[in-house]
């Protein structure tokens, strides 16, 4: 991984007056471009000619300029020549997947700590991060020792494409040889797949921000944390299979993720949310220096008001895309309006004025 | 059907500096009114007396004049007295249910074209419609090659109600004759009942906007195409059926529509969206002369992240009434507020502006 | 319980231009001392150690005082000490739950009719107004008579948890003495336990504002009924039972409230939802001296579009938490920005301007 000081030296020769905003265009970028034009950056998409057409049906989220490239997986070198250009990168869901492991030697500054992205797609130092943070975990087991239901997570899913659910060692093998047979994953990503207990309950995925720089609010580290809003995701065809087996359908669960519906939490369980997202926050801070900016945890509240987490996605979601003016919690925290992706461009320009780019920026 | 021409000389004859908009008081009424108010428009409802208390319990959205009728069945005399008053109608879903076919003969101007409703309303032409802009669609059968579960939809089913899950022809039988026996529905409803493959996956129903007078954005024939959100549409009891599954009940499904809840797409399936709009929108032009203002197509989205679209709706659908002011979409086009009762009125102001009030209206 | 007359006293004493609003920091607490701020006056919020840090996280929504407590269960002295202070108190859910029937005796004023939270607190009384407001409502029986799934609510239930699905007296029987001896609830509750017919429908939880001051709307009395915004409650585990159904667990029901997502309603049903309100509005004029301020009606609307409600909440509800600047149904209402906290603060601030405290305070 490149090291901090030469992203520092990079961030040394930039023009702070001058500084640009760029994303990959996928994901969250509509809001990442928006947010960035509020509070008054130039911003660049990484865009393919496919997906260039939807960006300008949205003349005022577009970026003021593309670099147009024929694949997100091949695109290290336009990134990198951003580095020439003041950028800083806002990095989503989608720059994992497409540009993975390079991620950690682009030399084009990114918005957050870069390190946080390698505990993300690792699974075993994901599960020592939550560890350490004290969060409760669905129980995890070997393919041979699996009794009642389990959700099979391979290395990798994209958007939860691929998840199983088995409930013996056996559906586990007939279920992963198909697959592996049909070509849909291959036989190491069954080894590295991720056995987890199903939990029952109802999902809830909160977005937090946290920011070395505020001070006033809930105080963790040397800043504050932020609770910008929750979120449900939508995953196909789980979400309205009832209505499958309703018309007589015997249709196996999937779990794409396809889009996000609003909620909100009672308001006596944010206390345990904000406690959960506290203490992800100074675990962080022991493990890997801070996490800065944008994340969530992917949670399931049982009915004793109990929480459980899967996961932590280390960067914006894209159930924030849902609000792009102001959530149900922003505006006890704002008073003008406030997505996530303009929260991240704030965060730029208030480090900028404090002169502390260093604080935000891996 | 009357000829565009002679809509073109009642025209032609209003004062488009007094232009008022009307529609009947029911479907997205409210929201039209209100989006027609803050366009600068005088604005007219025809209502019944029992709708009216609830329009007035909401004094910004209520029209500035009230036309009462008996029944909406028979209010196309009031609708054609509108043609002496300087008014352009807004045609929505009551209007389709409770006017009809003699939608055509109105001689008052409506927004859009009108020739569209008569192509949402005829299954054939829908079909056609469908097929020449490439979508994807459910197969659909006869009553006598059922094999697995279908829905049976009857022709002028009003909101969902009274649609069916067969999964045979035996079931089908059955169940339409019973439902004939109860007068739920004409043997000639059952002869003309549409039977279409019951597809898995979760329902999401984008709503665009075609602007044959806009350029700037995602360029479509002469004009842009928007798509200004996206809602599920909430269904009794089907929405809630895996409650009372899961308490006991042997509850059969059933699909009328009782509201809406708010959603976001995958921010990548949105290149898909906003190219099945395209194709709709080519396909109207070639077919029939184009689809100026909203519109909304019926779809689903399975876990291989395709879309599958059931129908087409050719005028404003009341999933936009979640979004009186805007959406998560519309800040990504509009600098104001801007929800699809706003921009109809907005069209209708641009069109007296340039001129071009034959483009939108007929 | 006290007297009004003693209450108006304690009015008399207070400084009209230097009333405060509190209330307990829980329920929608967030929502209560914003709205609040926004119309101008002090807030006060009463709260334990271990919530202030959650509320100091929303530096917008917090209250300008804290008094902070050991426990909700025992505030009632802290709540008294108020209305030596100029306060009016803003009762929620949390309040009722937490200071029960000493709501009655406490000396502070509350905004609305105390006397309506002992009509809400008992199901008898409950019934009788719903009964004379003419609302359809859920049969209920006795645990002999159990024929077909039921709901059994325990008295007291909070936010939902122990409630059952029986289907029989035998199940009612097990299932009850499970729950007694697990500690869960007491024999006494399980006598007490309503028995409701299981509905099958979608909930709507309609969020109402009946205002005596405001004449411009619905009148109703000698004011005016608002409809404010709709929404669906969250439980946990039920919401989701089908994703473990689908995945193989066989999880039984449980109803606990975990939260709320935004609906609305299809534009014609909103006729029959004025009505509900109206008559309840009028019922308890009739029964107890009116309800001034929020209440929501929890009902579950059929296939053929019937309302059945199952019960009242004569205060502000959670559902309300998912608006703090505006619902899909507000702006229709109300020039600015408009939440249901801001409702309440706005009617207090009419009252003093009317000197008519009295007709919104008991």
């Amino acid at each position: 991984m490149i090291p901090k000081s030469e992203i520092l030296k990079t961030l040394a020769g930039y023009d702070k007056k001058k500084l640009a905003i760029a994303t990959l265009c996928s994901h969250s970028a509509l809001q990442i471009f928006t947010g960035a034009k509020q509070e008054g950056f130039k911003t660049i998409g990484i865009v393919t000619k496919k997906k260039k057409p939807m960006y300008d049906a949205f003349p005022l989220a577009k970026p003021d300029e593309y670099i147009v490239v024929d694949d997100y997986h091949s695109s290290a070198d336009a990134l990198n020549s951003l580095a020439e250009r003041n950028v800083i990168f806002v990095p989503h869901g989608s720059l994992i997947e497409y540009v993975g492991k390079d991620i950690g030697n682009l030399r084009v500054p990114i918005f957050g700590n870069r390190r946080v992205l390698f505990w993300e797609a690792d699974r075993h130092k994901m599960f020592q991060w939550m560890k350490k943070a004290g969060l409760r975990m669905p129980s995890s087991t070997g393919p041979d020792k699996i009794k009642g239901p389990h959700i099979v997570k391979f290395p990798g899913a994209k958007g939860g494409r691929g998840y199983l659910i088995v409930s013996s060692p056996k559906e586990f093998r007939e279920k992963t040889t198909h697959l592996i047979r049909e070509g849909v994953v291959a036989k190491k990503d069954v080894e590295g797949a991720l056995i987890q207990e199903y939990l029952t309950g109802v999902r809830f995925y909160p977005h937090y921000f946290y920011s070395p720089l505020e001070k006033e609010g809930l105080r963790v580290g040397e800043g504050r944390l932020e609770m910008l809003s929750v979120d449900r995701r939508i995953e196909t065809n789980i979400e309205e299979i009832y209505r499958s087996h309703a018309a007589g359908l015997k249709t196996e669960p999937s779990f794409a993720v396809v889009g996000n519906m609003p909620v909100i939490l009672r308001e006596s369980l944010l206390v345990d949310i904000m406690d959960m997202g506290k203490r992800v926050v100074e675990a962080s801070i022991d493990l890997f220096g801070g996490i800065p900016g944008p994340f969530c945890i992917e949670t399931i509240c049982d009915d004793e008001f109990k929480f459980s987490a899967f996961e932590i996605s280390a960067r914006i979601v894209a159930g924030t895309n849902l609000y792009p003016k102001f959530s149900p919690y922003t505006p006890y925290i704002f008073k003008e309006e406030m997505s996530t992706g303009r929260r991240i461009a704030r965060e730029i320009r208030l480090a900028v004025a404090q002169n502390k780019l260093d604080k935000v920026i891996y």
